[in-house]
């Protein structure tokens, strides 16, 4: 409860990674919830089990191409993150991830105790060959953690070349990829890749979760994972173990969302504004910013921002802070380094808020001490 | 897919710990969730944080009369023991449970190693004779975990002058006492009781759990947790890194169906059919198993039904289920024995299916060899 400054500008956050309300479908949502008490009023409102509520895991699967044994819907993708790191990882097991990568994940392998082996992420994904390197030099990694779509927080994508070059790796290696693909739907410019879990076909190395967080909302927290069935039977178990099913009335309202179009119409929406806030947001960068690197996303929510060698983000984030712009350090996705980078996230801006946004935030970079040369 | 036998009836299920389908209020629930929508749109559809939908967790902390601070809301009240468990019990730890107890808390303390030590269940409550004894022979329980009102399994319910014996033993012996207590809006006969929660006051030696899925209904999946600030923090922290948040969308629906009237209104239904189903099972129990004992409830769902000694409950559950009825063994809620009681669970039958079941399952247990006098 902070004082109010008078005159202090409402902040503009390229913080969080989450919808602004404009792109989320009120009316469609609402709709969705009155049909699902009327078509499946039982269902709605049961206990249902572990596996989570039945024609949502049926519609998941048939777009996966996959039988329903397949697939286990969960309270959010996080959860099943968990739930997988729990059966997967033991303590001082080696696990790979993405360098810089998603700071929940790395707070979930640190708190399992695993020996956690960043691997740098280029502009294409994963650096293949330094993951190859590793494992060439003895360590034997049980999991390979890799965001492959608009990564959290590059915005990059991992290219064909690479998802067959992991692939390949993972079976020479018997590790699992863990294919972590929440914006996979959001892709606004360029070509469509296959998932690495198509890719694999039936040899089991990959499990793969996503989520209706970024295509529906994300407070109705339904989020899955795909995998073998063997796999998928124990998470079941852990999963009953903790709290009986996961929530049969969000998953029947966003069943309801899907299969009455609402989630097709969302998507398209979605897509739209993200695209139009990237072009704005690059724009202003170019134009206020030169000094800032960065590669346009094609889809997703985050773009990741690098400034000249010994730029100080953490000063930056202060000065940024004292003029009504905040965005979260680049410090904060890898366990070491990140000095001189900070993520964008463009989902919770809306288009007028982007100019003004950079605005601050070049002034906060231009209030720093200049870098030595 | 077992094939269906021509002629033989529909189960008859005294098994499931959920209500049936006429006592949930389905319209109530489809109206919340229109309102939930118009009222907040935002906080419906967005992450939200760990502590739960924040009018809800404000809500609930007026009806227990503590701040804020004091309330976390989880996605059901199993995953809020998960968060305690995870927290307070390291294996190893020494826990108390009533004996018979809820086979879930079994199997959550087992699984974290615990040991587990069950004190008798008496018709007013657990034995604290019997905990006193544990503990001055001495044994210090980390915990205590007592279902309070019309206990799971056994429908009993802790008087009133045990609930300050056992708030005086964990002070004297330093533990703290889980109070889980979802059943107890559902009273339908003798007098309320305060909430060992109530009693302890401030001196933080209760942690208490209840649940809205006996008075709206099990698939909204809404629990909450209340205890001192500094546990709900510590819990808050796991919490987030599990899951981010709870379920918003279906937390803001519970709230709307709470201040709207809902709630009250489901809870009058629930309580009448309730009281009318353990009217009609003892009434049918005395009529065709003069052989069973059982203490009637004042509320909630179950029922524990004891057998003379030496009756085979396995072999009556075989025999009960080729007849079409089913209920729980009594050995599943004991580490050891119980093996002539079983669980009656009234909550998922309908009245006209009571008869039925009680004349099957008389009729199962004529089938079994007479036990020896």
């Amino acid at each position: 409860m902070g004082a109010i400054i008078a005159g202090m500008p409402a902040t503009i956050s390229f913080a969080r990674g989450a919808p602004s309300l404009d792109i989320v479908d009120i009316e469609g949502l609402k709709a969705a919830a009155a049909a699902a008490f009327v078509a499946d009023p039982g269902g709605t409102t049961a206990y249902g089990t572990a596996v989570g509520y039945v024609p949502l895991r049926t519609w998941i699967a048939e777009r996966h191409e996959v039988p329903p044994e397949h697939v286990l819907v969960t309270n959010g993708s996080m959860q099943a993150d968990a739930f997988l790191f729990d059966h997967l990882v033991a303590a001082g097991d080696a696990v790979v991830v993405e360098k810089p990568t998603y700071d929940r994940t790395l707070l979930g392998l640190k708190g399992r105790g695993a020996q956690i082996h960043p691997i740098e992420l280029e502009a294409d994904g994963i650096s293949v060959d330094a993951l190859r390197a590793l494992c060439e030099g003895g360590v034997r990694p049980k999991l390979a953690h890799v965001i492959p779509n608009f990564q959290n927080p590059a915005g990059y994508t991992l290219s064909l070349e690479k998802r067959h070059a992991l692939l390949g790796l993972a079976r020479e290696y018997a590790f699992t990829v863990f294919e972590d693909d929440p914006y996979i739907a959001i892709r606004f410019a360029g070509e469509e890749l296959p998932t690495m879990l198509e890719l694999d076909g039936s040899r089991g190395n990959v499990v793969y979760a996503s989520s209706f967080s970024k295509t529906v909302a994300p407070g109705v927290r339904v989020g899955y994972l795909v995998g073998s069935p063997e796999l998928i039977k124990a998470i079941q178990l852990i999963a009953t173990n903790t709290y009986i099913a996961p929530n049969m009335l969000a998953q029947s309202i966003v069943y309801r969302f899907c299969v009455d179009g609402g989630l097709e119409r969302s998507i398209a929406t979605v897509k739209q504004a993200l695209a139009e806030r990237v072009q704005l947001l690059t724009a202003a960068l170019d134009r206020e910013l030169p000094e800032a690197e960065y590669q346009a996303p094609e889809g997703g929510y985050f773009m990741w921002v690098t400034f000249p060698g010994g730029t100080d983000v953490d000063a930056l984030f202060a000065a940024a802070g004292e003029r009504g712009v905040v965005f979260v350090k680049g410090s904060d996705f890898v366990l070491e380094g990140g000095h001189n980078a900070l993520r964008l996230a463009y989902s919770g801006v809306t288009a007028d808020q982007i100019d003004e946004g950079v605005r601050r935030l070049a002034d906060a970079y231009r209030s720093l001490a200049p870098v030595a040369a």
